[in-house]
């Protein structure tokens, strides 16, 4: 038996163009629409359907690398040293606003991943970010500004579930979007304070 | 054109005692395996898969059905006229235990109904249950004991989410399920406390 060939560099190259423009427009169109076909899709990225669905055999397997995308580009949004001179406090208001300002671009993407993946899947994408939420959380409790008689890993995860149904919420209309910011910074300062 | 006959009394007595039957066993395989098959099901009811998918034909319309079977079991079992003589705090707490017990018992079944159902499908079958939420809130803020700078709408999805938030963190392991009451109680008393 001859091991099989390699594709060649040129196919590579061109495999590799095409899965990147296919995310991009995916992107794109699913932050405007959840509902965005894959024909739409495929279109916008200027490939046909049978090269998108030979990358992306399932509409899942294309969100999840749609989410892959948008969290790692919310990741570097959210890098910002400066929170690290602040207090902890503080630089939660900061963290808070700039989550959501990225969530709330992202809010109908948000509803296309929850269509077709189960709320695990989803989170695991968020893994990355929530690990910024954790030390935060982590440094307040150090400084005595932050409760102690939650566990951290909760702490983290009402972080995430309450900006994600903040978001729902906006997109039900039951939120009224100018308000949201506010709303979130005040629900989970609340819940993270000391003596609470 | 005539119109259609009636389906025979025997017959639509059938269909009832199936329907009832499928969904009784429904619940209580999904509750213990999110993943039961619909085969599986259709055998614990005593009815054909012909039978089950001629009622159901779908697997959200089965979990649809169950889901509304469940919040309806739900909603009977927190009925407690002795909340309306308590003070809205203590009132609360006793909402939360009571709530986040039916909820945990159920806790496969959301795992089922998020594998199939759009997040806002399934709040849309807790309106009813939420509704008594929101009347306990309404009555602790006229008794200047919960907050009133958040919108009444927000307290309820918050209560909503971080309940449901809870349940899929035991589920993950990530929550001691021993820990689970007290944790919800404090972190949703600490939102609704006024002056938070």
């Amino acid at each position: 038996m001859t091991p099989p060939r390699q594709p060649r560099p040129a196919r590579r190259a061109d495999a590799e163009r095409n899965i990147a423009a296919i995310v991009s427009a995916a992107l794109d169109l699913l932050t405007k629409d959840p509902d965005a076909s894959t024909a739409d899709i495929a279109k916008a990225a200027g490939v046909g359907r049978v090269t998108l669905y030979g990358h992306f055999p399932t509409r899942e397997a294309l969100v999840e690398a749609v989410l892959d995308r948008a969290v790692a580009l919310a990741d570097a949004a959210l890098d910002d040293p400066a929170y690290e001179g602040l207090p902890a406090q503080e630089a939660m208001s900061r963290l808070i606003a700039s989550a959501w300002e990225v969530l709330d671009g992202n809010r109908r993407l948000l509803t296309a991943a929850d269509r077709v993946l189960p709320a695990e899947r989803i989170r695991h994408y968020h893994d990355g970010a929530l690990a910024r939420v954790e030390r935060l959380i982590r440094r307040g409790r150090d400084e005595g500004v932050f409760r102690t008689d939650l566990p951290l890993s909760w702490l983290v995860t009402h972080f995430y579930a309450t900006l994600h149904s903040a978001a729902q919420e906006v997109e039900a209309g039951r939120l009224d979007h100018a308000d949201a910011a506010r709303v979130l910074d005040a629900t989970l300062r609340s819940v993270l304070a000391a003596g609470g």
